[in-house]
């Protein structure tokens, strides 16, 4: 937890101050050992970030005056369309992704994700939120990400995927495809990243006539959780 | 697992055959689902890939005949030098790094790695080569990495590193240098990682001494399961 996060709700009301308890109490507690006088680096969500300095602190709550002086980090130019991951990996691709910056995320069926996945409560909207909180907190962002759902793979991409990456350079990472991927872009990304073992040559074809140029990253097959900071490292 | 790893005691002597049980008999009847007559990407510890034809598959035994005719990939012309992380996230990191064709790792110690991860049961070579095999499996490579283990910090940063970076372009990664990270390098290079709360300065001013350049990957701090696969991204 590089920042801590705040809501409009943790402040007193008509003051600069906030009342914390629970997880963030017991981080700044426990990892942070802070005391009564430490200056901590917070952010409001949606809003900017600057310092809080404790004017109390025990083990039930945690006070501070807080200045904002900085905008959040930028974000990146880019829509993530991302076959829905195994539930066993998902917080950490979530986290991962947010505290990376990328701000728009499709989570999308295709015909090697397991239909059960769709059932994780992983995917409830309540922990996607969280994931994305402590990847905003790792990263020192205060601006929610967006993360849809889109169960069904053909009429998302025939009806709504055209209009999500106009304007945009449209990539699909294919082990297979016969172009690398490219480096140091400078346009707006879209990004199209498949389930284990890859989008079948149907989904790729539907990709392709949407828009989606398929690019490889070389010979080595990565996992997702990896392929993700890799583009992304590559990309921007 | 894109490639089954075999090692010269898994051929029935004298043949170009091999004869498989326990965990890769398991994957390939429960994942691949692979039936007799298949065939599978095989490859064989430190030397060549190819496929591998099922001739007879059972609950009790897969046998394959081989034909190898392809180098594996190249490995990343680096040295990465990795504060030890939480036992928690080393499996990950090992096997993401190694996915990524790392093939030099150095396990080091820092201030702000904890004493007790160095007795982690993950920390044994056992285990190091178990997620360097998961590694190669998910990367259609063969040849087993050297991760060493350098439970001192200054001894090995004063005698022994400066020998290992010889002729490399050498980078630590730490959140408030001044230059920013380059991109698509073309020199062989050595890049060292802190551990969760960065190196301290002391231990940047004994890298510095040593020939590292501290860089960073802009406004926002990453994990370091983040940050290796970002900064591979970026480098090559």
């Amino acid at each position: 937890m590089n920042l801590i996060l705040l809501s409009k709700n943790d402040f007193i009301e008509g003051t600069n101050s906030v009342r914390l308890k629970g997880r963030r109490l017991k981080h700044v507690t426990e990892v942070h050992r802070a005391t009564s006088g430490d200056t901590l680096c917070v952010g409001v969500e949606n809003d900017k970030i600057g310092t809080g300095a404790i004017t109390c602190i025990d083990d039930t709550l945690l006070e501070m005056d807080i200045k904002l002086h900085q905008p959040p980090p930028e974000k990146l130019p880019l829509n993530l369309i991302l076959a829905l991951p195994r539930p066993k990996v998902l917080n950490r691709i979530i986290l991962g992704a947010v505290s990376m910056g990328v701000q728009k995320i499709w989570l999308i069926n295709a015909s090697r994700v397991e239909k059960s996945y769709w059932q994780s409560p992983r995917l409830s909207d309540e922990n996607l939120l969280h994931q994305s909180v402590l990847g905003l907190e790792q990263s020192k962002d205060t601006v929610l990400p967006s993360i849809i759902k889109k169960p069904l793979f053909k009429p998302f991409v025939e009806d709504e995927l055209g209009e999500i990456i106009k304007g945009t350079t449209a990539l699909v990472a294919h082990p297979v495809a016969e172009n690398e991927c490219p480096k140091e872009v400078t346009t707006p990304m879209s990004l199209a990243i498949g389930p284990e073992g890859g989008f079948i040559p149907y989904e790729i074809e539907k990709l392709k006539e949407c828009g989606f140029t398929p690019v490889h990253l070389g010979e080595r097959i990565l996992r997702v959780e990896s392929a993700i900071p890799a583009l992304l490292g590559r990309l921007f």
